[in-house]
């Protein structure tokens, strides 16, 4: 970030997710991640992490396949929200202005390359507790819930992409945000980025796509507490009968530590813990990582399974 | 933070404390806190954590007395320098420029209403660890130490003041940043409040000098990763006979999970984790705390101890 | 522990608790604390801890008052306790055997020389988990609840007690349990003891009780996996509302991380951690500690809060 | 355990390490894993975790081969070593009695059916720190070190065997420990036996030998205070360039939280923690695993690495 070229976006809002088992993936998201209803309206259910401070961060709508139905993004100012408008318009990304859902207002819809769905919205709806929610501390948007893994709050989302180069590039104009590392194979292709517009050290990230189908979804992402919580986390998951993929175990790539799942809909969710690692350098300069760096697998030396770089969704035929 | 009215400072930079003892006090930082030496000249010594970008987050400088020499903000950019320069002077808070140290470039000095030296610069040195302490990942400034309490970067900094509302002010125009909590008496007067000028909850914070007298400090902060490790510390900190004041405990403002201990030199010293908690809300509204909220003491219950409200360095006659 | 005179006793089994409140107790027991009814009958409640093995660890009594219905340890097999009822017998402690109840066959039934109940026995129910309490893994006596504070097993209790070095005596002869640690007054005063009949470093405390009244309660104890987990307590007792008497902090005596809250019905429970510390030494020589000692306060400064004094159940009039 | 047929040992005493690169190996288990020298005599090192009461639970010999010099439990009492040695020896398992070492008194050696050396002692040497390693808390045996990975306290160790049903049988009948877990493939052998003579759920493990050669050494465990530690040694050996073979992750069989690695002579090394978990019933009956269930992995789906089942010391040819 440069003051002369300051963020324009505040923090990742919310993504809607597809789900063919709207009943299953539900209770995954309210009873076994933790996260609470507060409000529904169509084929689709809000929810929210306990410290998340809008309406919600999650909208779960029933849908044939899985997979994403759109990312979104709070702007800065309603200023802000007009020029990324403009700006997405002019690179010819535009999709135009929607009214909003149940959580926020106005907002602009605009494609990456693959033609994954970004919104930008500036007026949000603030969570209010009902009484029965209300926090023993004010500085809180609601009671801790004591349930499930008691996920804390929206932290980023990771795409699959045909080209990572390329999203990049839409993501650095057309945003303003910032590349903090990023994965480049011998051949030159970049296989994976990650990208931020706050001081986490990413809010997005996206991987190379090796089925060649665009548009494809590979994880969200709520924060907890500690590495602690995200261990407990495991026995949860474990109890309830829900598929661990990798994890826990420490990313090289970031260092935060991380747990992999698939809600029952097919959709992969991850629990992360960054600890006290932050970005707060202004003119950080991107970690590129080589592919022989890559292969020594996560920090602790797992090794990656196969199905990361397979597993999407909606799936493919 | 608006775009329209963007932050003008990336973070915290380091902050130079004066000790008169200086051997003790470089024991304390070095081998119980686990700060890393980088530098030294003159009466200074220069010290890191191991995940702090800069040269430097703490110069120790030896004096007859203990307190704070000056602190320091880095700016996003040598624009915004040029302009919080400006805006100081404007304000009559200017010292004027100078040349900067074994850390950093050139710098901007004022004076906060109590006569606090505040330092602005851009240009910075960014540590580079010697082969025998260089990290196992690239993403990282300097290998995990394994000594002592671990600290691994600077945090805030709190500050004893005769005017909350001033210094309130005076951060608000003249370095934009903006507020996040603060206390209101019974009577009006404004105990003690909380800035940010990041995605943290507060960079400084200052506080009530009861004592009437201007300029002193409260205490330094370095950031661990957990909470486990903030125990840890306490034990690291009891084998070494350091004295403990408070601690370990959750704030009930900004619910930070704090250890306060004094350094030889009489400073106060704190390690703190604040978990996943962050406001990314650009439009966050201050938390008030009422006298009769503050009253209840800490998170937990846990009374705040008297010397907090009177302990300050310098030490008043 | 001597092989020529071994542990009888093989761990603390049950407390029966009196409530004067049984359903704010009941709510309290498992929607907070995080036990699980296996059974009730009568006015009674029969509670355990998802690690439990045994049927009950708590049994929750309707009574008029607060305070210990009678306390339970599990014999090391059917010789041991009748050899421990004859040698109480002996001793003019006896009260003679019962029949048991949901939880646990005949048993025999001595006092302290307070009148604290103590209750022997060796057979017993063990717990069958019902299909949805299933856990996951089969050397698991029940799935990982994952409700509030998630309280893992019974670890010990603690009595007010009259005579502290009389009562030590009585469950050094009476029982072959070891004592540990303890603490003496400068007048030679015993002023708290702690026994062992595992490779915990304690099972039962007592301390005295300065009312001058026989038979009371301290408080009984859940232990949970890591310091971390009763910090998380701590937040859920605070979203609760339930009073927080001190802690989260760390023993000097037996070193153990602690919490104490008092529950509805007035009763003191302690949740605890202990890491990794076991007695695993035949011949441990006692630790004492001096009146001077205990002035420190807890292992990291905290001043005992003076209600751990005084607060008893039933209280005193 | 019955008191009919009471433990007879009080706990794993010692281990004795061959390593064909002492002076690696010492760096190792001194600065990264964090034990304490007490004393050195010939070609050994006599080492302890800082939590050890006896003079040391490690003796670190140069040889030319890695793998286990021998093993060492201490006797409940004096008459207890005696009944142990008069038993091993009518089994044709006696070697015959040493004086001791540095560390202890008179041993009786026997060997189990693969001819590991198994000493028993009861006269030991309690640790004395020297003044700069004293704790500040009279019931701790030295000081916290502050340096490494702080291993705590020796925990258990792990052979390899040819048979395993012989070998449970062998530490049953000749020493009187109890069988908590055990692996039967489909074909009727069995894989692997967990015994325990304490209240933790094992003190010694073997598992199947699958290169037939006799003798061999699977690993060695340290306990932590949490798993947050564990994870914290995941770091100081990957900054420290330690092999790490497999975790942190939780077993299914003892549901521990492991971390293995291997230290430069060759020889695995693990950092555990058990969490509250005990073994507190007397009538514990051994979980049996299947080979089905063995093969879903650890317990969070963790697939057991190959070497896990090769590695063993001295290497194979």
């Amino acid at each position: 970030m440069s003051p002369e070229r300051p963020y324009e976006l505040a923090h990742l809002g919310h993504i809607e997710l597809f789900t063919p088992k709207p009943d299953e993936s539900l209770h995954f998201f309210v009873n076994v991640l933790g996260l609470t209803e507060s409000g529904r309206e169509g084929d689709s259910v809000y929810l929210r992490g306990w410290d998340d401070y809008e309406f919600h961060t999650l909208k779960l709508t029933a849908a044939k396949q899985s997979g994403l139905g759109h990312l979104a993004f709070r702007a800065n100012s309603p200023e802000a929200l007009e020029r990324r408008a403009k700006k997405l318009e002019s690179m010819g990304r535009g999709i135009g202005w929607v009214d909003g859902d149940m959580g926020h207002g106005k907002a602009y819809r605009a494609t990456d390359p693959d033609g994954h769905i970004f919104e930008i919205y500036y007026e949000t709806r603030w969570y209010e507790a009902p009484p029965e929610l209300k926090p023993a501390l004010k500085n809180q948007a609601m009671r801790f819930p004591a349930r499930g893994c008691n996920a804390r709050r929206l932290d980023h989302l990771n795409l699959l992409v045909l080209d990572v180069a390329a999203t990049r590039e839409f993501l650095t104009d057309g945003l303003h945000m910032r590349n903090t590392e990023r994965i480049m194979l011998d051949d030159g292709t970049e296989a994976g980025s990650w990208m931020t517009t706050t001081n986490k050290t990413y809010d997005i990230a996206f991987t190379l796509d090796h089925t060649g189908v665009a548009g494809r979804f590979h994880h969200v992402t709520y924060a907890l507490d500690s590495r602690e919580d995200i261990l407990r986390a495991a026995d949860v998951f474990l109890e309830n009968g829900v598929f661990i993929e990798t994890g826990p175990h420490k990313h090289a790539v970031q260092q935060t530590f991380f747990l992999y799942v698939w809600e029952p809909g097919g959709n992969r969710v991850e629990l992360a813990n960054a600890g006290a690692r932050l970005m707060l350098a202004p003119d950080w300069k991107p970690i590129i990582w080589t592919q022989a760096e890559r292969a020594k697998g996560q920090a602790w030396g797992l090794k990656t399974v196969e199905s990361f770089h397979t597993h999407g969704t909606p799936p493919v035929a």
